[in-house]
């Protein structure tokens, strides 16, 4: 392991943030016309659908507050309008009769896909919340409550009518739901400076803590029973997301550090470094996307490539157990994570980075942005690096 | 070009067909305790998954019926049996109390995956029809013309409850629907020796030939708007898959062929052609998965893998067109398809194809059958292929 040296590399991250990913969204995702953004993006920023996914829009409002917040925000009022502009044209369009969020609205607000899940009520928990701090405005404050009450009350039921799975099928419990869980009770902490939703959040961290993760293998599962055992004979109840496994990691350590809790902190550590090593690919380098605990085949074709989000989240989650340890192995793979990302995912002609290389790690999409790209993952990861790396 | 030796390749697929691809299914497909087939199958045969994708059983039952009936079967009393075991398996748990068919069981029999959309009904439609050939038991033509006016009937709602698509979108067709409905009136006119549907079989041709044929780009769309007109604005409107189109194809020259239209093969096979020559990859050979019309990026990740049934299906459109017409170049782009699918997907240990490989052709998945890998593309591909060789 090499010194850091942690000046240069704040400073590249500040760069990279600065001059390459904000720029980028703020010059191509602002739909003058219609409101709501445009996350269709290719390579060099140009709209190759209109189509607005709403986990993708709620996103964009959400990076924009929390940066206007920041440092960097003090001269840039454009952004708080873009997130406020953005939080306009999804709370008129953006929910059914009922109150569940739509899933997509057309280009014009037109909803086109039904609120059959239940994380687009989860970012616009998130958007209206950043929007709050970042305004003090009521109407922000209000809109994150209703919305958080409502992904509670859906929690049972996620998927509304559309669920497909039959009664015959035994019930699963699924890692993303509490993952998201963690991060918003971290978001209403923070931006609200409530805790009123720290029963929920305790009892997500517990779960992801010890139904999800799996001893003998060493990976956060995405799949267990409702009584929380394993299923390793299922697909479904073998597979694990590396990158999903390490984000829900950092949150578990953001409520281990708020709450002061020194041996979930020890535990979700030794986790993380366990997860890192079953997801890197040993001969391209990299963090693999979706794979099989016994090493089955997978379902999904595209398992082994390489997607930027999962990095990014690698990255924190071995800094942020780094910074609160200071245990050299974490900053070895947050040197590693770190190192390969930066080699293979940056675009320095127009800016942003790529999101999808296959194994070896070639570039498989022109995209900075798409269905499931869009403002969130790279920024946020830049920012809580910076402020991670502040306190070393 | 070089002069085909069609006893030797006749002889190359009857081997493949005999010895390698029926012995790996006949020996590890079948449930012997609950019924119904296996299809989550590892390279050596082993089960990694046991849960019943209806597609998939249904096109067993299919496939062992068809071979049955060939002069392969005279010796092969078990194909029958394991037909219809699996018909008896499927026809006792496979339906809803309205008569829909379900997406998927549990080993058991047990439905788990509500029926959300109506290609389990088209493959049961197939599977019967085939069974009544085999047979001459009346039990199967009645569920095989029972299935096809169910599939008839819910083609104007496919999804049922479990529609996400909103009012809001405008309508748009689907070429699966279209080209499966050509295939079943083929498989009807053949095991059932009606021509009952030959209207909607036209309808269905004349569909696929002119409303999801792009004259401008030379490919067949995947979906075009309700009245026929192309939305080449947004990435479903753009989306196109070779295989898909081939395969289509290939049901319009039975069509043609049966009607003796010449026109249609004339026009099929340049259509065939083209198709052809946009979805074969110039680096690295081989046709691509799932392509966008103006080469903008594709919203699904593995859009450049290479899959065995493209493949298959890519082998039998040039051959049928060639045996049409004698047309040198739809031999050449035979040969070309032939030498990079038995270079590229075969297994000669294990027996059987491989299902999946990355763009430069290498396999990513041991498997050699799963969720949507089964016993029907590629013995369907063998037995046509040798077939047409016989007429050449």
């Amino acid at each position: 392991m090499n010194e850091v040296d942690w000046t240069n590399t704040r400073h590249r991250y500040e760069q990279e943030l600065l001059d390459s990913v904000i720029p980028f969204w703020q010059d191509h995702c602002v739909d003058e016309k219609h409101g709501g953004y445009f996350t269709y993006l290719d390579r060099d920023g140009s709209v190759y659908d209109t189509d607005k996914y709403m986990w993708m829009q709620w996103r964009i409002v959400y990076m924009f507050a929390i940066l206007f917040h920041t440092p960097y925000g003090k001269s840039h009022d454009e952004w708080l309008n873009i997130a406020q502009n953005g939080y306009n044209f999804l709370t008129k369009h953006g929910k059914d009769p009922a109150g569940n969020y739509y899933f997509a609205l057309a280009r014009d607000g037109t909803p086109i896909i039904a609120p059959y899940n239940i994380y687009s009520e989860a970012f616009a928990v998130m958007g209206a919340a950043a929007l709050y701090r970042a305004t003090k405005k009521n109407q922000y404050k209000e809109e994150a409550l209703s919305a958080m009450d409502h992904y509670l009350t859906r929690l049972n039921n996620p998927k509304l009518q559309w669920n497909k799975i039959l009664l015959g099928k035994p019930r699963m419990k699924s890692l993303g739901v509490y993952m998201i869980l963690a991060n918003m009770g971290a978001v209403l902490n923070e931006c609200l400076n409530i805790t009123d939703y720290q029963a929920e959040v305790q009892r997500a961290v517990d779960i992801v803590m010890h139904q999800f993760w799996d001893p003998n293998h060493g990976v956060i599962l995405e799949n267990v029973k409702a009584e929380g055992d394993y299923d390793l004979n299922s697909t479904e109840g073998r597979h694990f997301i590396p990158g999903h496994g390490l984000e829900s990691l950092w949150f578990v350590l953001q409520y281990a550090e708020r709450t002061g809790h020194q041996e979930l902190i020890q535990d979700a550590c030794s986790k993380i470094k366990k997860l890192f090593r079953k997801g890197w690919d040993p001969e391209h380098g990299g963090i693999f996307y979706l794979m099989d605990v016994l090493g089955k085949p997978h379902v999904e074709l595209h398992w082994d490539m390489k997607l930027w989000w999962v990095h990014n989240e690698a990255s924190i989650a071995t800094l942020y157990g780094y910074r609160l340890t200071k245990d050299p192995e974490l900053l070895t793979l947050f040197q590693q994570v770190d190192d390969w990302a930066w080699g293979h995912f940056r675009d320095p002609e127009f800016g942003e980075w790529f999101g999808y290389l296959n194994r070896t790690g070639e570039s498989t999409h022109s995209l900075k942005g798409g269905r499931w790209k869009t403002f969130f993952h790279l920024p946020r990861y830049l920012l809580t690096g910076l402020d991670l790396m502040a306190a070393l």
